[in-house]
């Protein structure tokens, strides 16, 4: 959250800024800004909203400068407006400050500054952070503002990148991160900073991934980096290997709906090469590396926060199922706040799309601290996670903008049932009959998500029909229980109607008190063992007078004769259906937001990768 | 859900199976009916509604009998009505069958018999099971009514606890369980049938259990258990321990309430005799009996549903941290269904207040087949889990009445705190220090408790302030993560309002998007080490123009100048804090329900025990 920006070199930094924060903005989208260094002159534009309302804003003003940093903003303290929007000025008004985190003990520092004679002009922590570097500046013998960064970052709680810009050197752009993600792009004679890659990649495929706790002093030819002591670190560059054609709509209405139709191919990218059917069998080289410790591992802890831990509850089911490993899914940012029992040789999953999500980091941290290994499953590569875990299995999702997540999470599932299958067969867990059909069946999921999406005007028409709905229920059991969750967290993120997801026999236990004529209960209802219970649930819900929407196994006579729509999924094994079966939930979400009139790819409140705790 | 009462004897029948169905009340209120056998003849008189409604309606009627057998409804199949009420006649109307539970095979049952000629005359599988009885019956050479039921039993799947009665055998009841349950009191001449001792105990104390499998044929001055293989099985004769004043209102409006009130006294007689301040010490011969499985337990497996599931949770942090036992919570609904991983050794907690919950008692029964150790924390003394377990812990709350749970879960909690400080001083996972101030804290819990009733007025004009209120997200962390699910599913059972619980970080990560001036968030916030993240949580949300409720620490000045109302909790130490940061929630719930003019003992659509899957 939080999309961050700079540019140093020959050319105009404003357009460069600005549309890199466009690539940004899946970020945040409250308020955004840009400061821009002229002739020796710092100037600062900004304003809340989009960064579509900036550049209105900006027309005709004089946006010269070779020198520029850009913030689109996801509140933390103080609510979305110009005033609260970044870069913000110092009193002396020659620092500008970007700032991505939340400082905890801002109020201290501000307590302080005010009684130095401070005035703030906002309600940000990141103001309070300028003013401190500023103070410590001014009290410097030597005035360095290099120094004086390292000394102010030393004595703040919290987390952050930030970027820093001072009128006073017209030749730099200060960067530090802890916690919050930053990659520095090295062109010729130029300099590119953001939150991640997606603004970069047009300009040069070389970059640099600062770490935490690492300061950037960048100059147009020159990139400086050192830890938080004053040592100078060997900047690390890696290579970009990401399509500018992947993170453009190509067409699309939006993000979203571009991404959910790119599932056959996105899960094919990720079964292809390690999937074979011929003779079935699974490569995961990521899994040889630490087979020993899979085949004899006593726990399995998954990481996770949002739709990642959504893919992991189905992972312990499957886990647990094939592999016969106990499996514990922890919310990443309860488990880190805990004392969890972890124990050497405990096998920790960490799932995340960008692989920056803050809470996810610091408790993969804390788990490696006791001895456990760390497996990342995360789509953008080279990311935080990627780069800290052991061993890892990517998803080939290729980037995901829409800021609901769709084709990642298909991705984490079918990656993890393949690390599920793999472990399976090594541990003697499953039988090779079993373990060729599953991987006959997964390799058949690409062709069946696209035999969902001939049903997909049907399904806009069940869209518009429950458009007005206010609340509804998902309802799913085994496998399609956490299906349920993630299908009410989609409907939830993208058409703000109150959506909530449980197991289908929890249902009784209070949530059917919320039953009556306007609430919509969809059931995720194909055939497994759990059929039988299911329609004795829908049969509950309709003696009290509820809506039904059921997804369910083609050719199912049965519920079609009690539920209100019903929308068909392909028959494949129980174990591996859940990731159609989620297919239409996105596809109702999507086509309910558009319904609405919501921008689905920028829903309100929300920003992508999570990278404030 | 739904209540059976039954009654055989010399006195008239109507009264006392009507009373005892008022008492029932809390496990279903959709309709109720009462059959009559008098003179020879059997009449059946029913109603949508409360039991209320069907007293009304039979003003007037010939009501005479010594034979009753009567039904309160939640209904499964089939809408709540007039004709879905129970009980039904058969086809000849020589039957008359109520019923608890589900039959699953009802449909191809009900395909064979309308094949045969029946007419169904309601939607209910209960209907379908009494003319199956009908169909054997009229078959059998001989005519006999108890093989008719018992080859009936025997074919059918589900669950059920049924009572019988027919015309031609104006002296018997006939009676059989599996799954659901049923307890009959014995008199003078006379006998009492009931879903439980509610009903029973202002005629007798002397009460006998019928197990799963077995069917009971009972005349006034005869008792016969057999089980479905037609063997004679012996009586089991238990003494009831229940005050009848603990089942009634004792002039509060309501039973929840009352119960809300009662918390100080029955979370002291949960401490009592077990919790030693002097010298601190815990007695609990439920653990010490199974010392050595809890000391070298490397698992520990909690099984619950709905509220009890909550406690649970609180109980996985708080045993995690002091007993450094990895545990484990399971919806029992899921679980039993799964193929869970269970060792030899490993401990399962059950937790139900009634005892009686359907998917807990499979789930237990299956765990034992593993070889796990089963320990119960139940209330209902003498209730089908406390009997299944090998060792338990009661929480001694007395009768909960209310549908919506309250003092259950405080006991649920305390004793769960019990086990693990007696657990974690034996393993010495915990300093005597820290077990001493652990005490002497948990034994002042009762007082504390009773300062919260000081804020009653204030939290009623909360609740008046937000009885409009569409939609509500509860937040929590760490050992209140929990308390805000619990929270929130109280106000859902209660007022009907659209209510979740989410981990406070989760927020971020999709339903923030719900966040505007309409919605409410209510925050435990009280101090512990999450405090200074949770201020940023409120932060965020106040951020977006939502409206903030707050439970704090007594004292605290900070979140006060944030949050719109805030209600204080007394200092306590941050394990125990869970008790009471319910309370101020249970009371909130009551309130609005109260305000909105809902029936806070009989929420729509609930019962109590759910003793249906």
């Amino acid at each position: 959250m939080c999309g961050i920006v700079g540019y140093i070199g020959n050319r105009d930094a404003f357009p460069i800024v600005l549309k890199g924060l466009k690539r940004l903005e899946y970020r945040g989208y409250d308020s955004a800004g840009i400061a821009l260094i002229n002739d020796d002159r710092l100037s600062v534009f900004k304003k809340q909203g989009k960064v579509d309302a900036l550049e209105e804003f900006t027309i005709g003003k004089n946006l010269s400068g070779n020198i520029g940093i850009g913030h689109t903003r996801w509140a933390t303290h103080g609510e979305p407006s110009d005033r609260n929007a970044h870069p913000h000025y110092t009193n002396s008004k020659k620092f500008a400050i970007i700032h991505n985190g939340i400082i905890e003990n801002y109020a201290q520092i501000k307590a302080e500054l005010i009684s130095k004679g401070y005035v703030f002009h906002s309600d940000t922590d990141t103001e309070v952070l300028g003013n401190f570097i500023e103070d410590i500046y001014t009290n410097l013998p030597n005035k360095s503002v290099e120094e004086a960064i390292r000394f102010a970052l030393k004595r703040i709680v919290g987390a952050y990148c930030i970027l820093v810009v001072h009128e006073d050197e017209p030749e730099v752009i200060y960067a530090a991160r802890k916690g919050s993600p930053l990659v520095i792009g090295i062109g010729k004679g130029e300099h590119f900073l953001a939150s991640d890659a997606t603004p970069i990649i047009e300009y040069t495929r070389e970059v640099v991934y600062v770490n935490d706790y690492e300061m950037a002093i960048v100059r147009k030819d020159e990139l400086i980096l050192k830890n938080l002591g004053n040592e100078r670190q060997e900047p690390y560059i890696t290579k970009l290997d990401m399509q500018l054609g992947a993170i453009e709509k190509g067409g699309y209405d939006h993000f979203m709906i571009k991404e959910i139709l790119e599932q056959p191919s996105t899960i094919f990218d990720c079964l292809r090469g390690r999937l074979e059917t011929q003779n079935p069998s699974i490569q995961l080289s990521g899994i040889d590396k630490y087979k020993e410790q899979f085949l004899t591992g006593q726990r399995i802890i998954i990481l996770a926060c949002g739709t990642s831990w959504h893919a992991g509850l189905v992972a312990e089911y499957i886990i647990e199922e094939l592999c016969r490993i106990p499996v514990e899914v922890e919310y990443a940012s309860e488990f880190r706040y805990r004392n969890p029992v972890v124990h050497s040789g405990d096998i920790i999953v960490a799932i995340s799309q960008s692989g920056e999500t803050a809470d996810t980091i610091v408790a993969i941290d804390q788990a490696k601290k006791n001895g456990a290994i760390i497996m990342g499953v995360v789509n953008a590569v080279g990311s935080t996670i990627a780069r800290l875990s052991d061993t890892g299995v990517y998803t080939h999702s290729g980037p995901e903008i829409g800021v609901a997540s769709t084709k990642a999470f298909t991705g984490q599932v079918t990656v993890l049932i393949l690390v599920a299958l793999k472990v399976a067969l090594e541990k003697g867990t499953i039988t090779k009959e079993r373990f060729n059909q599953l991987c006959i069946e997964l390799a058949g999921v690409p062709d069946k998500v696209q035999e969902i999406f001939v049903q997909n005007d049907h399904i806009n028409k069940i869209a518009q029909k429950y458009s007005h709905l206010k609340d509804a229920l998902y309802l799913g059991r085994g496998y399609n229980f956490p299906i349920a969750l993630e299908g009410a967290l989609k409907l939830k993120e993208i058409s703000y109607i109150h959506a909530e997801g449980y197991p289908a026999a929890e249902m009784k236990h209070g949530p059917i008190a919320l039953v009556d004529e306007s609430l919509l209960s969809v059931f995720i209802a194909t055939k497994d063992p759990y059929y039988e219970k299911i329609i004795s649930n829908i049969q509950e819900i309709k003696a009290r007078k509820g809506m039904v929407l059921a997804i369910v196994s083609k050719g199912d006579t049965m519920i079609s004769g009690i539920a209100d729509d019903i929308i068909e999924i392909p028959e494949i094994d129980e174990l591996i259906a859940p990731i159609l079966n989620v297919i239409p939930l996105q596809l109702l979400s999507y086509y309910i937001g558009v319904a609405k009139g919501f921008d689905v790819d920028k829903p309100r409140n929300l920003a992508k990768s999570v990278t404030v705790e």
